[in-house]
């Protein structure tokens, strides 16, 4: 039998995770799983949804999502990045709960509902070296949209990530930013 | 009543032309035109389907085709012009239909069944400066296809397109290249 072909998208991709997750998690367990609920709830499945966005997995604190558009992608980062300074602002600074987001464009294989490829990789590892609270885009997602959202974007340089062969390009946008 | 909100999608824009049509319908129309149809339907179109593309429209000798995924739009430019090459290969050179062909990757936006934007008018730029029977792309279309596909680019350097404010790097694959 020949091998099933290869399905291909081009994908922009968004990782998050929880900066401080195990000080967090160590410090109040159980608080911390209903406050991460809440804000899931509340403000990134929400915003999620609103800009067509697909939720592939969520890992522990961190999430991975996949939209059709990296414009979409880049708005939602931003209305959930700048939602979870909202909520923070009542929160205890060491028991706040703040986002790195890590976001890249690749053309990744689908195979039944899981994507795989280095795209995946790299937005994984941008998130990793995200500052939190703010957001990394690697070029490819802001030569998309740069024209498109009005943000302000600072030039990380080549970044080298672990496991992926070529060093990235990235490009920290803080939340400030305003979006369109 | 608010406006309709914009559909975005990243989608790898495939260009074509034919090199000289005018010429060549100067000299025998109804040939012209039955050979491109040949071309068509015998390769071009099956080709698309093979590879999950959509024709948008087509405009005259031009075609403008949009694909989920920049490796399978690569992939399948490579199978046309190297099937045009041999199909050409019995034909007088002044009767030859020679197609141009650009590729560029774009967050275009989506209304029914067309779509818009500057990635659009980038393919169709890279296509008229694209050599006959070859393929030009754009930096965003060759970082994602780059380990994917076993092909030799060449870098024709940073392109001024008209229209289109920032200069574009671009890389031109020959039909001799083999794919994967």
């Amino acid at each position: 039998m020949e091998p099933r072909p290869v399905e291909r998208r081009l994908a922009a991709i968004v990782a998050t995770d929880v900066a401080g997750y195990s000080r967090l998690m160590g410090l109040d367990e159980v608080g911390t799983l209903r406050a991460l609920k809440g804000h899931r709830e509340e403000l990134i499945d929400p915003a999620i949804a609103e800009h067509h966005g697909r939720i592939v997995k969520t890992m522990g604190d961190g999430l991975l999502v996949e939209f059709a558009s990296a414009v979409e992608a880049v708005a939602c980062a931003l209305v959930i990045q700048r939602g979870m300074c909202g909520r923070n602002a009542a929160v205890q600074p060491e028991k706040r709960i703040v986002l790195r987001c890590g976001i890249n464009l690749g053309d990744v294989i689908v195979e039944d509902k899981d994507i795989y490829g280095d795209g995946i990789n790299v937005a994984a590892r941008l998130q990793a070296l995200s500052e939190p609270g703010g957001i990394l885009l690697s070029r490819a997602v802001r030569d998309q949209i740069r024209d498109k959202l009005d943000v302000a974007l600072a030039d990380r340089g080549e970044l080298a990530l672990k496991n992926i062969a070529r060093p990235v390009r990235a490009f920290g946008l803080s939340a400030g930013s305003s979006a369109k």
